[in-house]
């Protein structure tokens, strides 16, 4: 046996080649120590959403703290015959030595503000890109899913159950989490549990029914075993005619009352009504019913509306994959640049389609709540070293169309993204998914219910502060003139 | 720096907790060492195509050689008070002992057709189910994803760029090794070339662009680095008005003629066209076009329909995550026990959905191909000790529709799974990805063109032995009989 303890992979060479040939380029300039800035953000809600979910911030940690090239990573990097000595003698010392400003798991998030912001000399703060990206990507992309399908629940327990369909190992371990993190009240997936906290529990496969000479015996045989609270999966042949009546048979046998059946096949409102009468007619009122089966937010709103006799709800493929809308689309983007002064050089990026331009410079986000109901109203983005007077009126305005303006008069503001990393030493302690789970009931209980809407939800305010409008607007008048 | 190389973690408590359950269930019961037999396969091709590609059996090897409870496993597990002190025990020295079979990797597969086959005592035997199914269904997914993407391309290489928006790290790192098995050149993925020989490669960022203070001296910069084949992102402010121009005036500079150019956004047709022109009318003939946006099969087909000029296409997200549909839906079902005596007893699984009944017994499966033209013909799944005279003509017919049948005369016959395991010793010896990436395009020249086109494909046979049908059938009758 193993007695070490969860040893890590090193990722460090999980980036995108470019990176690597950026920072070797860079290395070999002026660019060299540039201090630079980085935001990372999204363009769209997926499914069409009102708001997403912040989560892997905890993962980025990890992964900033084991940054290490090996021999071997330098030997390969060698192979490719295209980086200097110099720059691969650089990379045996490798580390992070910026800051990292993060909004925390768990929070509402939304498109165009940023998430997480790295200060870092330009080869630092460029290597990261790959990782960071994929790793907020992911567990933002289930976060958000998750509570769509919790909120379609109603209150009733949604467990995740997906990982034989995640995409890989991470999908599994780490969907789990994120499923969590948006409100899931546990998973299938026996890692997450004793890694993060997420609890683990389940029922029984087909293969348990079919092993036995008959359904009534595999039911038997598992309610001897585990008497305390069984769970039955009662469709291996029959709902009706022979999964529940062996299960109430069986229950009837040991005296238990406490227990559940599952339902996994064939039309669940429907059996779900049938069994529950069923069990109710046996006196086994306190048998829950749990049901699974390729469902997902709408179904699971169908199944409530039709008024289906359901418990809880088991979701696997839809929501680990994140089936109907699958990418999370948070990009990384250079937003200023430091000259050899220290001063900071706001950068745009112009593309041919304008939902591709960014937001420039070093910026701070702030969400602001009226003060009545605690309820969020906008989020407004400043440049970093602006001083807003939050006490008195505020006048903000729509970006895109800047006559619609708003004055706020009884409100207060709340700064978003927290210090992670400052000068490459961590300076942040990530809460438990539990904590985490919580934190983020509570934000989203502080969203007006037109933004939850599942279709056509209210378009959340993200705006800009008149000076940062105002240095966006001449970068991009500079940018043109360039091109006439 | 890090010396060791290449840690793996340990994975083996990735596993729905229904598998531990179960196995403490068997464990104390007389199903403890009853050698059970599970089949693993997938119901429907994704995308609606016409065969999807097996991927992922090196990642299964690897696991099953390192299944490992350490210490703090089965402390976590006793802290759950539902398994016995004995069953704890167990799984200290736990590992596979039974034999496994399954079809190469990139293989052609086709649906209701075992992909790989477990033989092994029933709580072994159930309890990788989870970890299989992930790796396999992840792997088969994207490889199968990745094919139509380098079908649609028609002989232009297509890269993986997907990390950033992969779900999570396998995601990225095994994705990039299926992308490659199904076809594609390489990836942009650097770790997925140091550990599987996946070639990767890049370009630069738009923040290499930004970095300097204009796109020329970021152009010149770059070129004067790496002046061999060097690639420019030419849309980070106007792809005509400025990307080309200044690529062109760098080129000419430094007399680089083998060159990249990468476009990636706005109309990619029109700008490809355009900036072909631009290139060939200064004598940059062996420039090339690389362009990149959200493409998929569908997109890359309608770009080479309307004649655009590209050389190569970078795909990412709607790759990396098989955005179109990211669920390939492989299952693992009970087909047999094995009783006292080592009779092999056929099982089956009924379920309220008739697509979810499944195949029962232990089965071997040919592939059979027609000896004119090497091309498969049809898929034959036969009870494990049928003798099947392979040299006679062979008569096959619909399963679900039995009077059309069809006998073969000048045939050859194929099996399609290779022992990978036996008595838990690893009998097989896994091909380099490269090696599986060329044995997939063989395999797949030898299925019919029918079967490869994207909207409503042949539907390929996968046929049952008479003997096997019988028995299916059978099955069914016993099970229908017992719930009348």
């Amino acid at each position: 046996m193993q007695t070490t303890e969860f040893v890590r992979e090193n990722f460090t060479m999980l980036c995108d080649f470019y990176e690597l040939t950026m920072g070797n380029g860079y290395f070999n300039t002026e660019m060299r120590n540039r201090i630079t800035y980085f935001d990372l953000f999204f363009r769209r809600v997926p499914d069409g959403g009102g708001f997403a979910i912040a989560a892997g911030l905890e993962q980025v940690i990890d992964y900033i703290q084991n940054l290490n090239f090996t021999e071997s990573d330098i030997e390969f990097l060698r192979s490719k015959n295209c980086f200097c000595e110099e720059f691969l003698e650089y990379l045996r010392s490798f580390k992070f030595t910026g800051d990292i400003y993060a909004v925390p798991e768990g929070t509402p998030i939304f498109p165009r503000e940023p998430i997480l912001t790295v200060r870092a000399p330009a080869i630092e703060a460029q290597f990261i890109e790959t990782f960071l990206l994929l790793t907020l990507n992911h567990q933002c992309l289930i976060a958000t899913k998750a509570n769509r399908i919790v909120r379609a629940a109603k209150g009733k327990p949604v467990s995740e159950f997906g990982s034989r369909r995640a995409q890989g190992k991470d999908g599994a371990v780490l969907g789990a989490r994120a499923a969590y993190i948006g409100g899931c009240s546990g998973t299938a997936c026996t890692i997450s549990d004793k890694r993060y906290g997420v609890p683990a529990g389940g029922t029984m496969a087909h293969s348990w029914v079919q092993m036995f000479d008959s359904e009534l015996e595999a039911f038997d045989t598992y309610c001897r075993i585990y008497p305390e609270n069984p769970c039955l999966l009662i469709d291996t042949y029959n709902v009706l005619k022979s999964g529940i009546p062996h299960a109430i048979e069986v229950f009837k046998k040991y005296g238990i009352t406490k227990c559940v059946v599952r339902i996994d096949s064939g039309d669940i409102t429907y059996l779900s009504k049938k069994a529950r009468k069923m069990l109710d007619a046996e006196g086994l009122t306190d048998c829950r019913i749990i049901v699974s089966n390729s469902l997902d937010e709408y179904i699971i709103s169908d199944l409530l509306h039709q008024g289906a006799c359901i418990d809880a709800f088991g979701v696997g493929e839809r929501l680990v994959t994140a089936k109907s809308d699958p990418v999370f689309g948070g990009v990384y983007k250079l937003v200023a640049v430091e000259d050899k002064n220290g001063k900071i050089n706001p950068k745009i990026k112009v593309s041919e389609n304008s939902v591709k331009i960014t937001t420039p410079h070093f910026k701070k986000t702030y969400r602001i709540y009226e003060k009545e109901t605690d309820k969020a109203i906008a989020d407004l983005m400043c440049i970093y070293d602006e001083e807003i007077d939050f006490t008195a009126p505020l006048t903000i305005f729509d970006p895109d169309n800047t006559w619609k303006e708003k004055t706020l008069t009884d409100y207060y503001a709340e700064e978003l993204q927290k210090p992670i990393f400052i000068g490459g030493e961590l300076v942040y302690s990530s809460p438990s998914a539990e904590e985490i789970r919580k934190y983020c009931a509570e934000q989203i209980d502080r969203q007006w219910d037109e933004v939850k809407r599942f279709e056509y939800p209210h378009n959340y305010y993200v705006d800009m502060s008149r000076k940062l409008w105002d240095t966006r607007h001449e970068l991009l008048r500079q940018a043109s003139k360039g091109l006439q």
